[in-house]
């Protein structure tokens, strides 16, 4: 529930572009990285001040500048202004609880996505925001914390094998996107495997946690889709390729992320559909147990209550009872008795409540 | 409940552009504030007739004149004549039941929005229209009584820092509507802590109260729902630009609103899934309480009524009843109740109902 | 239930254009008024024959014929063939179950809207038909009875002032439009009173009666939807101003009822989410007091089956049961029984049953 | 439920354009009317041989055959041979599980839509196809078995009143889909009353069967749906008159027929509402019976178990209890056992239980 | 529910063009099938090597190339070398995850459909992916395992009969869509034969068994939903014909598939409203069950209970209980006890509970 918009009203008042935070702080300290390449060289370093990336500004090879940790606002102040970034994007860089989102301010794209971890023990769900700014030869990423997803990306620019190297900026923000979507597939997997174990437990020894998992799970959905829906619409922009930041030849790519986005949309709502479809089911069985409970109960009572009304007359004490002198009264009353039980017993199994 | 379209049916039958003031008579005294700067100078001022604003008119400066309280309709007929504003906006001003809306009547633009509060003891939100008009050099804001959440701004005014006083009318229209919108976030936060203190009630101890305020929760989501909604077409047709009098530079920043927006309307929507998990929850909750109650009965009745049965036979009052003579008849009966308990007892265990 | 189309099965096989009133009759006689006016001039006149009407035809004057009282077909064919009707459009107006729609006849427009009414004493809505035909200088309008929701603007036209007397027959008819529209609202605050006493009702007293009324109340919507919802294409389009019969002027003011509807609109979908949660509170709170009755028995059960058992036991006639000749039996019994009763209860009240 | 898909997998693996008629087989032999009109004259004739209707192919006069019963499918290849039909068309033509639609291949139109049946005894609904080829001067009907819902038509064509001698084969077209939604109207009032019947009987006497009987209807309803819902589309592109085969004159009658078939489906729409609205509302009769039961018993129990106790605990056989031996002992507990009574009830009472 | 996603998460991180398998190996031995064929000739080879194949690359004459089984990512890599397959489209063929879709890569088209098979004893339907690529003169289809839907498509090549072998490429890849939607129909013909199964044990007999397999026909048909709904966008833009490489007289064909899908798909939503509906049935069929069981119990109870707290009374040992002395005491007792039941009996008789 930590997850519901939060810190968001300290801005309130505040004039448009102010650089505050928002969001919990990840690390401890900043983390800046360069990687500068074309096809035929690389230069990669981890650097101290901003302002040693800004050698690279107009250098025809791409340069891709990630920045782990956003608590430090003179960083991000520094380099907006280096490269003539407008207020509001440093602004949203900072306010870790947009939506997806993609804005196209001609000299440079500003892309905002969701990368997504599972944490803790019942493997709860969380985002990280991750906002690209991509211009014609530079790509700066800045994450909350430091993520290991885009750590292959890294490989492959390193290795120098692959599209990668021979491509533009656009390509190095398509593998970017990509790698951020293909790890939803790992998060979507994993609670795959959560439905499925609810969805047996369920059926074979539904609890009232069970319950509590499914609105769990539930929530997760609606968390989820805020994170993946809006992507859709994003990536679809940049496909149409209507900014001339991305080339035709990238297009094909994003296509494919396009694809991907919307296979995992459909899953999470496939998920949310079978654990909405869990709900009734659960309902159902209590209902069903509910029904097993009374039936048990009537059953008791529909036998014994006559038997113990039979033996109550018995026992009373009128002087005149003549039943009570009988020499074969008792037994008698024992055979009754027995009839009277075995009839309602007969009366149930008929009723299929046995 | 108070919030449903009241007071409207007296207008039935009357010409339109009568000015009528449909609303809660909210302060005592209408106040009226002119603020006129340029990028140079700044004059502020609090007057008492409305006619002292109209000097401003033809000065190239922009004029913010706020009017808090709108029960006298005699100011708004005279700044309707001498602004050329049409009857029809006039009526919608004092008419404080309108969706927020935006029209375009060339030499301005007439914009309606919704300025939440939370008021009272269950913090209600309730919702007051702010009305703007905004032509090439002034903005007029109407409110039904005095709202701080403009305060900011004028304050940004007065010192004069910023980006404020050198743009125009419509960065001021922009920066009204983001005072406004950003509060949203405030009194979502609230209602957001509201949900979760709910949903953690709702798993540790449900009461029958939890369900009214599942209720009440799920109604001021409604509630919120119409004010924000309309919104978002408010804000994008004012962002597309079409109107001469929204400058290039502002549509940046009201696509910075615009988003703002979605995120409320995302934030809204996600309560309002959560809220209706919870009455799933606490219906099902409802169920296994009930599922309790009645296995603890019928446990007592299936050991107990077997036993009353056969202490009832041996209180029958027959003249032959050999069990009666037996020396030890009194510990055999014991001995097979303790028996006939027991069985009761490992078949419920077994069945899991202890 | 009565207001599911009906009658009209009556016309299936018929040619096209054939005229058969389809609805309850609802006046004995029809009455026509004509209205007659300019800025400088004004007739009114009641007439008895149709063609009385026709003299006006050629006349530059803006010309209103209201016909309230549709049974008698051939006032309406003459009118029809004098004014160049389409038999269909004579059709549709004696067929009363229209849905809303605007039709563009090039010299003419046919508007059908529905005039809300309330009657009996469960304050049931009653939808009344009303067809206007505007052409360059008449407008007729066709009602099933009298309705006094245009008194209003007949007064306006008598008097002479504002605006009403100076436009033309597109201004009239959004009059007319205007005033119906207007009239939703005193409808619909007479059902949200309903709607906030039944949900006092539900919280206070829910009876068995609040459920059908919530079902009354329900329906009730789904009615009003029908005669709502698509005024509003029927507005838009004629906003629009598609046609040259709507001046520009008047676009303005098709625009505000355009407002109004969609506000009409607004109100009935948030009835109907209101009335749908209060069902569902209906249906929990019907849950509650069962689970509140099931308790009640299960801790009387539960605490007197043990006892009366023990009472059973000792009420056996054994010969030989030392307990029953011990000195302090019958009181240790009791203290037994007491002490059992009390173990119960303090069992219930840690369980939160008491 | 015979209305779900079937036979249509004997045609898996078939080449395209294969005839084969899925679809009960519904008369003995096919019926073949030929009906050949202008203005002046008119020729009806019924034959045996398809090839007898050949000679009107070149003839201006507008040329309407009629085929009842498809299983021939000789018949129809030699009129697709004659006329030019594409094979695809005749294939759908003996496809009868077709849903609504209209084909444009430039010569002709193909159009197919569904007459509604109501049959047996609960009034199921039942949909028979109707495929329509319309050319410039040729018309050609296909139906299952023969319906009379086309006999006024006939009958119009031969007396020669009205417009439709005089109207093109377009005209036509439009008339027999007039006619097939006209008896829509007829099949929904009798559903209409069954929903009403069904309503008053679920507020009156709700029973086992009630639940049956709505589930019935729900699935009526779906049903419907199917065979409505694209009629919308099938008719709205044939008035918007994208092809030359459809003059403009014959355009306004369309829109006609547009507005009845929206009509019908908000009627459809309506049932659905209603029909859902009822399974909530025999839901929760069936909780408030289950309530009624709940606290008949919980009130026998509350009064007579402890009553039943105190009886049993003077029935206890020790030798040293006082009470027994008390002269007023007897009527004693009667009095203690009507006061604990009597409190039972008033306590109920005050719950509102009783 | 082994359909959710799986495998996908081996695919995070890696370049895309990436080929691996991704999905349950189900041959043995791929296996490559050779059709070519014009007007006049025709060959068929089953081959070893891929290579054999790239002799028919430059021949006018149509090549279907029809490759079962995925895993041996060689084939697909000389394959795609040869005719120029881009990357992500060899990679997607491995990717049998994908959802339906159509891309065009100018050259060539990619089409992706899901074949739908029923395995198993519960009659589970499985999903097999199904890529087609189409070229002017070549289709290749790849399947993961041999499946035989496409059988009588090479039987007609091989007879030479019909259209299918005068035609080009795109006529070709129409009829293994229509094959393979038409495959469709027999597995919606078992799954309806399962919903009317289930239906008719739904009101006969229900058990605890039908709300499982209720379960199982919704996520069935979720699962479905998701194979067949994103072919409608597939086939429609295919037959909207905006690529070159599909002919007008091929555009009619796929509008038939068109259809056939859109029918497939309201077949699918059918049976979803179907499979809704009775779950409602169910819960409401164990909530009458329940009342039953409830009136059962409370019958017994209530006439029993009066009856043995009478029989308790008169079995209490006060010295002084007259009754107990009088002649008529016993059979007075006994006139009471069966008064009282009757009593009861005819109460409830009354109240409908017998």
């Amino acid at each position: 529930m930590a997850r519901v918009t939060k810190g968001r009203s300290k801005k309130a008042g505040l004039p448009p572009g102010t650089l505050i935070h928002i969001g919990a702080r990840k690390v401890e300290e900043p983390k800046i990285t360069i990687l500068d390449y074309d096809e035929n060289q690389f230069h990669e370093r981890e650097v101290k001040a901003i302002e040693e990336c800004f050698i690279f500004k107009d250098k025809p090879t791409v340069t891709w500048i990630n920045i782990d940790g956003l608590h430090q606002v003179g960083i991000l102040e520094k380099l907006g202004e280096c490269y003539g970034l407008h207020p509001l994007v440093l602004e949203d860089i900072l306010n870790t609880d947009q939506r997806p989102k993609m804005e196209d301010y001609a000299e440079y794209l500003y892309v905002v996505v969701k990368m997504l971890h599972d944490k803790g023990k019942r493997g709860e769900v969380e985002a990280e925001q991750v906002s690209l700014i991509v211009g014609p030869n530079f790509v700066f990423s800045f994450q909350e914390s430091g993520g290991d997803v885009f750590e292959p990306i890294r490989e492959r620019i390193r290795s120098g094998k692959g599209r990668l190297r021979k491509m533009g900026a656009d390509y190095l923000m398509y593998s970017l996107l990509d790698a951020s979507v293909d790890y939803y597939f790992v998060i979507l997997e994993k609670l795959g495997e959560r439905v499925e174990f609810l969805e047996e437990e369920l059926v074979t020894n539904p609890k009232t946690q069970t319950l509590q998992e499914i609105h769990h799970l539930k929530s997760e959905m609606i968390f989820l889709r805020k994170a993946v829906w809006p992507l859709r619409e994003v990536i679809g922009s940049l496909e149409r390729g209507e900014s001339p930041l991305i080339q035709k030849t990238t297009s094909v790519y994003l296509r494919d992320v396009y694809d991907h986005t919307i296979q995992a949309i459909d899953t999470v709502e496939t998920f949310r559909d079978m654990v909405s479809g869990m709900l009734d089911i659960y309902l159902s069985s209590v209902s069903n147990r509910l029904n097993a409970v009374m039936k048990v109960l009537t059953i008791i009572a529909t036998v014994f209550m006559p038997l113990t009304f039979l033996a109550g007359v018995y026992g009373m004490n009128f002087k005149h009872m003549p039943e009570l002198e009988w020499r074969w009264g008792y037994p008698l009353v024992w055979t009754v008795m027995i009839g009277v039980g075995a009839v309602m017993l007969i009366y149930f199994k008929k009723k299929k409540w046995l």
